[in-house]
């Protein structure tokens, strides 16, 4: 916030979903977890919930890992399949590999990220199938060890439940396993209708970072393991890391609270409408042009640059300069009510 | 918590002060930073403010990065200065070689925790002038890149402010940074009255890890850096590690509340003061033999064991394996009242 | 060599420059250093002598640390450039990225590799002058620390004097230090006329791995760093990578003798002429389609696959199957002779 | 070598067994792998050759990788067997530990070296067992991983074979591989009469740095692991850590002629004998306190400091700065001649 912008009303933020707060009802848990003494470093009972919860959203045994960032249950993730010698299988545009400042080849002891083809940061089948085989037994060069997807992608853009199966069936055949980067995976099963399992492990993924905090948490991942024979390795490596939280029970609140009542899908649901709601009021504005179909809660279009111009001296927040001249990025979440949306059209119609 | 302890009434815990939960003004923090869209990434003002609170605080310009584990303040801050081939120098004793599963060696890239000498987990200052000289230049061994105290010891004990400064004498002398474990430094002052300042840079410290999490926070610590010049590095590094919060205001926000009206000193003054008084009413009971002073918030003591069988049955809460054979650690917080010491010491007096 | 093989008649190699042996003056070099007793690591008289003689070949003073692999020389120059969150801007096709199975990314703890668009094999100017922009200042993303060219590149080409120029220009500009993996400069030398000097930290290169052994030696690779401030620390990586030998007369002796009376050009020099003897004798066999122009000792040319098939039938060696249908790499290196050329002229014309 | 020393006479070293050259008859196999191409990266026949030549000396399949220097022999043996989460079970006065700057650590991406204590550099049985169990499934502390031992140790002692089948015991019953740093295990052998499968596999050595360098070769070691299905990680490894010499064929023909007609041996005992010489010598020269029993090529003694100071003015080479005042270590080689000894005893006695 820069001074000038200070003095401005305040105006919603559609820049990242992680400029919104918190769920009231996480915020009530964290105050209901406050409650004497309780035991650290994940041996307090709602630990032992969120974990139960878990399993009965899954539909089978899984592990829990609880950590305060997306970048750290990535990079957990995949140091866990991917050993220093290995490449991890992504799209050029996944988080991963542009915004996580390298802690993928941090945490793994120096792998490499390869970059699989596809259209909306998307892998291809086809083309993982090519990269499963690349330098495969060849000592000098990286060996593929893990593949990740990203769900919704970095562009807004969903993996169907078939694509989802069609990319776990690729790695079943290379006998590589798959990580799903979910840091917006509620929006992703909002918007996409399956359930979580059909979306995970179902389809082939075995390792899935479950966002949370981007859909009205503090700061809580669920690393959410399918072959919990694994989480030993993982644990070590999440204390290494930093990641284990001594008051763990605070970590676990927010998720409790997250899977309550299905809080997570009616939040994601609320930032998918309010996305569609941003898609077809900008659709109908002269000069405005949408990219592609808005899946989740993030939108792009090529905007007029003195409608850009107005629109952020007004005070309204979203990044513009990365994707080519004019085109903005809009994204929505939980807390963005229909009024914000509103004003941010109303606005931009006026600059049309 | 096993399922036969379960059904007991519950007992305070005196296993670590990480069992405690929040102070009520922090947990009042968190809910007023909930307040509408605010810039991540630690763009937000509070975070500004916080930064500004510990500069006052401190008596100086410093830089602060905030993160959620104690680990990880460490852990980063030690990376800073030992490149991979450097030796941390440090006590055995200290918490960075015996409780952070290998952090230290994860984030420096491998470096070498090397001991230093010293009695009650202190280092002592002629020992580390010897040490700060071994191998030095000499390419077949790690060289000397770093000392490292805790303030608090891992035993409870404390650097005087003579102490401190004769480390940081030495450490100046041989061209090594200093940095100091805090994450309880609050007990430190609350006890040794000296200032912040004057037990940090003014005697030699370089970088210290100010930890709130144990005395009243939920996970927040701040890296405090001296010489604000270097925080980019540490900018880079934190992010790679995975501990930049996207909604860093939370971090922010306890740290805020945990600064104002001296809430750090109050939460240690009262874990202090139930130390203290726990080493007087156990002095005083047969067969009980307390080690040494009690100088902050955590006290080592022999007691007989049926009493240390009789206290874990009725459900109090303690480490007793660690130390040699009747030994038990008692650790008080800012949540230890005075009724939970004393239902110790009566129950122990009815043991004895 | 499979078991078919073996009984074949030996045939020249042209799979690569490694596999001819070693040049008559460094074997008689390493027997006249096995005269008594000589310091180790580095302390003899034959690596001073060797520091000596690359200070007079580059017309500077330069620091000098003598390695046995290419591998270590390129990994190690890297690392001691790029922090662990840099990028390491280099082609796509560049052998750190494709043959070291991570070498790169090993040493320095993580680094990122990012490519740089160019056409055969090389960095084009302005695409690096855009990608040393790339997240500069971002926390989110690798930060720009090094760049990294190959001189000859990967398949053969050169980098002109003007275009090595061009690419030091933009570090310069952008702060960059730059690299030469020069596991084949001696070819490139032999090639292009100009000096060692003016090829290397005269347009701008900071440090280059001189090559020696796939140009006659046994194996040592010098790195020559032309800012000798910097050894300190290179010679800790080099150390902690195993590569510190003991008995470092032995590299030393080699590199002596691949010095002395211009033994590296002259060996480059029949390399390059055995390639461009190969050249002109495959342009004009019917069916035979050389690529490009043919710059130093290594060519590419599409083979009717009945004569790739007769051709490693009767015991010729070099490999086919990675660039395409019918692509062949043919590799020339000091010990080629003539006749070794002409046997394969002479084999393909009869398969044609 | 300074300047003063350089117009003295050559006097013998007895600075290290690295100071010495190479057997003649590792210098002829050289000239003969000089022979025509060779395929490169270990698949030429004398690789082959070594790799069963090391079979029938260990009386067992064994997968053999070869490195230039003790230092990667050893750090990538530990890092085949050490997460970075692991403990490395070592002696305090350990080459590994006090020589190799850190390179366990870099290999292994932070594991952790822990001392166990044992007389003379050795590690005793019992104090192992303890160590084993130090943290296991404690997610705070690094996990016993590995355990390695030095035949013969930094102090010249050895491991005789009830000793070593004592540690192997240890290791089996905690279920931890056992390493064993043998770049003196020729000196071991020859000095124990034990066969090297008695003092390695069948007494519980899973893996062996099998050196030659410091007993006559030039710079090979070969990492000998008992179990070969593990090999393939090692050979990535080996890549990554730039170890993969592409011109194979010349470490392995030093090892080929190392193991002919049992050169190893010989050279052992020579180094052996003339430590037995100057051992018997210093003994009966007044003043002179040699240190315990001299096993194999290295003798420790406390002499007189004008003695010390004379033989170094008459251009003796050995060091004396390390173990206490007046302490000084003599080491041997297969190169040392029985004048050699007699010039120094000649000389201290003149001294005395």
């Amino acid at each position: 916030m820069t001074d000038e912008t200070r003095s401005l009303p305040r105006q919603p933020g559609f820049g990242s979903d992680n400029v919104a707060g918190l769920s009231p009802a996480i915020l009530q848990a964290l105050a209901a977890a406050n409650e004497g003494p309780m035991p650290s470093y994940g041996a307090d009972p709602i630990s032992r919930r969120v974990e139960e919860k878990l399993c009965a959203l899954f539909e089978r045994e899984v592990a829990v890992l609880l950590v305060s960032t997306g970048t750290a249950a990535n990079a957990l993730s995949l140091a866990l399949f991917s050993p220093p010698w290995g490449a991890v299988l992504c799209h050029a545009g996944s988080h991963i590999e542009n915004d996580e400042c390298g802690a993928p080849e941090f945490f793994t002891s120096g792998a490499k990220l390869v970059h699989v083809a596809g259209t909306d940061a998307r892998i291809d089948p086809e083309a993982l199938r090519a990269a499963t085989r690349l330098n495969k037994g060849d000592v000098h060069g990286v060996q593929p060890a893990v593949v990740s997807i990203t769900q919704a992608s970095e562009l807004g853009t969903l993996y169907s439940l078939e694509h989802t199966r069609a990319i776990g069936a690729v790695c079943r055949e290379a006998g590589l396993p798959l990580h799903m980067d979910g840091s917006r995976f509620a929006n992703a099963v909002a918007a996409l209708g399956a359930s979580p399992a059909e979306l995970t492990w179902k389809a082939g993924v075995d390792i899935l970072s479950f966002g949370a905090t981007k859909n009205g948490a503090m700061g809580v991942e669920a690393i959410v393991l399918f072959d919990p024979a694994r989480a030993g390795e993982l644990a070590f490596r999440r204390k290494r890391g930093g990641h284990l939280s001594s008051k763990m029970r605070f970590l676990a609140a927010q998720m409790d609270a997250y899977l309550d009542d299905d809080l997570w899908l009616a939040n994601a649901r609320q930032a998918n409408a309010m996305a569609a709601r941003l898609d077809a009021g900008l659709r109908v504005i002269p000069g405005v042009d949408v990219n592609g179909t808005v899946e989740a809660n993030m939108l792009f279009a090529r905007l007029p640059q003195p409608m850009i111009d107005g629109l952020l001296a007004q005070g309204f927040r979203f990044y513009t300069d990365r994707w080519g001249a004019g085109v903005v990025r809009l994204v929505t979440s939980f807390a963005t009510r229909e009024d914000d949306v509103d004003a941010l059209l109303a606005a931009a119609r006026v600059l049309a």
